[in-house]
C-alpha cells in the first residue's frame, strides 16, 4: 500500500536526520555518599541562539515535550577559545513519560541512522531499565553503567600519531 | 496530487536535515600578490570516522559527486585539548559542475532549514557569479567578498557578560 507524503511526514524525516548529526541520548548517573546513585536518562538537541525558528519547529514536532533553555555563553567561554562562542538554544526532555510516550515513538518510526542510531538503541536499553525501577538494583545499575561506557564509543582506529604517510 | 512515499525519498529528507545541522556550504577567496584572486564554492560533511558508512551512503544519494577524504586527527590535535579528537571522514564537493548538476538541484528540492538554509541560498547568488564569470571582475568579486562576510554570521545578540541574572 503506498501512503501519500504530506510535508509533515517530510519533516519528521528531516528531524531524524538533524537529530542524528546534532542530537544527544545521554544517561547520567549521579553518585554520593549519602544516597542511592541517581540515574536520568535524556534527549537534547542544541543550536545556536540564531536558529532558535528552528528548534521550536522541531519542538512542536515532538509535541513541546520537554523544554527550551537559552544557555549564555559567557558560561562558557574560556581564555583559550580561538573561536567566538555565542548563545545557543537548548531543547531538552528528560521526564521519563514524556521520552516514553513521545521521544521514542517518534524516533522509533523517523529512523535515526548509522553511529546515532546504535546509541539510541543502547540508550533506549537504559530508559526500559529505569521504567522497570531496576535502576535500583545493585544488578540494574551495573547494566546502567555499561550502558553509558558504550554510548558513543569511538568504533574506528585512528592513524597513529608516529606515521608520516598521507591520508587515503 | 498525492505522491506516493517511497524509502528513498525519506532519506533525501533525513540527508536535508542531517546537512542542516553538520554540512557546510562555504565560499573562499585565495589573495596573492603574482594573480587575480582565486574564488572556490563547495559543499562538505564531516562526520567522526567510524561513521563512514554513513558519509558514504549520503554520498551515494548525491549520485557520488565529490570525494570522500579521510582526516588524520593527529593533524588537528593540540596541547590545549580536553577532549580525544578522532579521525574524521570528510565528503567534499567543490567541482563547479557536480554542484550545479547535483548538489543545489537536490536541496532545491529537500530543503534546508533555519539559518543553513539561508547560507544555502546566500552561497547559491556565490557558485551563479563563478559561473557567469563574473568573479574575474572587480565589481564580481566585492559581490563574493559581501557574501563570505554574510555567511554563517550570527544574528542573534548574546546576553552580556556583565550581567549576572540567570537565563530562563
Amino acid at each position: 500500500m503506498s501512503r501519500s507524503i504530506s510535508d509533515t511526514d517530510r519533516f519528521f524525516d528531516f528531524i531524524a536526520g538533524f537529530v542524528t548529526g546534532e542530537g544527544s541520548f545521554y544517561v547520567t548517573v549521579q553518585r554520593s555518599q549519602s544516597r542511592w546513585p541517581q540515574v536520568s536518562c535524556g534527549f537534547s538537541v542544541k543550536v545556536r541562539a540564531d536558529d532558535e525558528t528552528l528548534i521550536r519547529s522541531i519542538w512542536r514536532a515532538l509535541d513541546y515535550a520537554g523544554n527550551i533553555h537559552h544557555i549564555a555563553s559567557r558560561r562558557y567561554r574560556y581564555e583559550w577559545d580561538t573561536v567566538t562562542r555565542h548563545d545557543s538554544i537548548l531543547l531538552l526532555v528528560r521526564n521519563l513519560d514524556d521520552l516514553n510516550r513521545i521521544i521514542i515513538p517518534f524516533f522509533d518510526r523517523h529512523g535515526l541512522r548509522g553511529r546515532k542510531r546504535e546509541n539510541y538503541e543502547l540508550w533506549k536499553q537504559a530508559v526500559r531499565l529505569v521504567e522497570c525501577g531496576e535502576h535500583l538494583t545493585p544488578d540494574g545499575l551495573e547494566k546502567i553503567a555499561a550502558i553509558r561506557a558504550e554510548l558513543n564509543r569511538y568504533h574506528g582506529q585512528d592513524e597513529p600519531d608516529e606515521s608520516a604517510t598521507g591520508s587515503e
